[in-house]
């Protein structure tokens, strides 16, 4: 099993954990009184499939019920994906978010890995990647959308082509935008009646939840049928479901956000610009991928673990090495100490 | 996907839920608290797989840490087995929870049916079960014990042979004891070491929290390693995975519990005695499994909802029909509401 998910060795408390990527302005009292009051609730059963907050996402997303599914976070709909269609041949676009080879190697699938390269800043290029499919003709194409961990977001119009010929082969595209909220791009929700799209949607990193476990999924209902035919019940926490409407009314929480991040993402470029030992990405998320010229990422987390700073190597990512590692964008309290520490440690 | 899990129709506040079987105790002030304090922590990811509630558990339960497995709620682990060992036949002693046959329906496995009769007051004879077992000889057998929803309990001495067979033929024995603190009678987990038995537990219903989603499972670490290797990361929340600790060094709730279902048992035998047009089956459950003699469960349903009382049909249970239904053990008020219902129909 996975060994990430955040730091949990000695000290806990005192450190900085910029291994996981989780919107920094946490939860407000709203969300906080939602909860103390659901305390009240957890003697009964929540609801088998979440529902009703079915309901409430269908109608922000302008979708309808019957085409939006609730997941035990994201990772439970991952799972359940490679489950319910056990596709023969899958391409995953690396390197990126590796419980997708996991949930697909369990279902004996045949992996392919579509690597993006360091010498073209791990850009995607559509072409190239239609055509290696056109080659591999797999049964699904996975995509994450922005990408984790290079922080790059391809939009709708360019990624056509490929979701065109997707459906041409009778395949599918799993398209997990987990951390789409942190960009300004548009969604490709509105497409799913057209396209064999199954997106996922996570609310764990937006809105400052990860210990709740929440995401959701969206695809046409023949998708979503299929999937309900596997799915286990009552997977999804009553405090996690009495919170959504909440955390989706807040549009000051979700200004407030993109404030943070836009300044937050302006200030680490502009340091990491002068670091020159170390090269970045520009990320359309809430992390950034790094990448040391010299040594080996472990001894940066070394070294930063002295200042009671975590970060996230990256040699477990497909086509990426110890060079690499992804920090999240934090607080500018807690940036400042970050760059601080790399300039101290690159002296 | 299953119906139950509780009554979710009109007026919900004001129905007296007969259908789940939860402690009506609720949870105490301390786990409040806790849950409450742990509203601090929820920004950060759970453990991935509750790593220090299995230390937590496995010194209560005097096995190692590398024999206990964490879930959210024992469905997760009923279907994470099904899915690692994937038996091709499996015997599953009826009528019990449903979830079972659904779970290997799902990894394709053969069921066999073993159905325990009225005739015989749905007991377990181990002789004629064993006799059925060496002529199937299935891959994986599974009991519930404290049965769900006949309440009946079959102890290991009274076992034994049974597992003897089933470890001699190289199947499994998946034992649900979800139910077993509600009982005064052994587990089965001191005997995980020499037989191939995994053992499911619930803290869901004696602890008061099918909202929060917890349970566990108990076996050799042979069978633990199979499943982790199957098990999706980050299922258990931060809120369950809080709780642990609280909840089991509470010996007075223990206690108080078990003087309530003692007294409210009595008290509804005795009551149930008196009605010669229902039969009922002792049980060592916080539930009992009932019987109309004439007409069927969905009238008296309907008759019940009138006084706001909901109980639970039994006719999706294998072998059972719409005669049966389950009720739960509730507080002496709730269980005089539903004694005195039922009287004032059957006049």
């Amino acid at each position: 099993m996975n060994k990430h998910g955040g730091y949990y060795g000695e000290n806990q408390e005192k450190v900085l954990d910029f291994s996981v990527n989780i919107n920094p302005l946490g939860i407000t009292e709203k969300v906080k009184e939602k909860l103390i009051e659901s305390i009240n609730t957890i003697n009964r059963y929540p609801e088998i499939d979440g529902e009703s907050v079915k309901k409430v996402l269908a109608d922000r997303l302008n979708v309808e019920t019957s085409q939006v599914i609730i997941g035990n976070g994201v990772i439970e709909l991952i799972y359940l994906f490679a489950r319910a269609f056990c596709p023969n041949k899958v391409v995953i676009i690396q390197p990126t978010f590796n419980e997708y080879l996991r949930a697909f190697n369990l279902t004996g699938s045949i992996i392919c890995n579509y690597e993006l390269t360091y010498s073209n800043d791990f850009n995607l290029e559509t072409n190239a990647l239609l055509g290696y499919l056109k080659e591999t003709k797999p049964d699904l194409l996975i995509l994450c959308n922005p990408n984790n961990p290079t922080g790059h977001f391809i939009r709708y119009k360019d990624l056509l082509p490929v979701i065109s010929y997707i459906k041409e082969i009778g395949a599918y595209l799993l398209l997990d935008e987990s951390f789409i909220d942190f960009t300004d791009e548009e969604s490709c929700v509105n497409h799913v009646k057209e396209f064999p799209i199954f997106i996922l949607r996570s609310m764990t990193k937006f809105y400052a939840i990860p210990g709740l476990r929440l995401g959701y999924g969206i695809a046409n209902s023949n998708i979503i049928n299929k999937l309900n035919e596997y799915k286990e019940p009552w997977t999804i926490n009553t405090f996690a479901l009495s919170i959504v409407s909440t955390i989706l009314d807040d549009e000051a929480f979700y200004k407030e956000s993109k404030k943070w991040l836009q300044a937050e993402k302006s200030y680490l470029y502009k340091e990491l610009k002068k670091m020159k030992s170390i090269d970045f990405f520009n990320s359309q998320a809430n992390f950034i991928l790094c990448r040391v010229k010299k040594g080996n990422a472990y001894e940066m987390r070394e070294k930063l673990m002295k200042y009671n700073i975590y970060i996230r190597v990256c040699d477990d990512f497909v086509g990426l090495d110890n060079t690499y590692f992804r920090v999240a964008i934090k607080s500018h309290k807690d940036n400042v100490k970050l760059i601080n520490a790399i300039k101290e440690i690159l002296q």
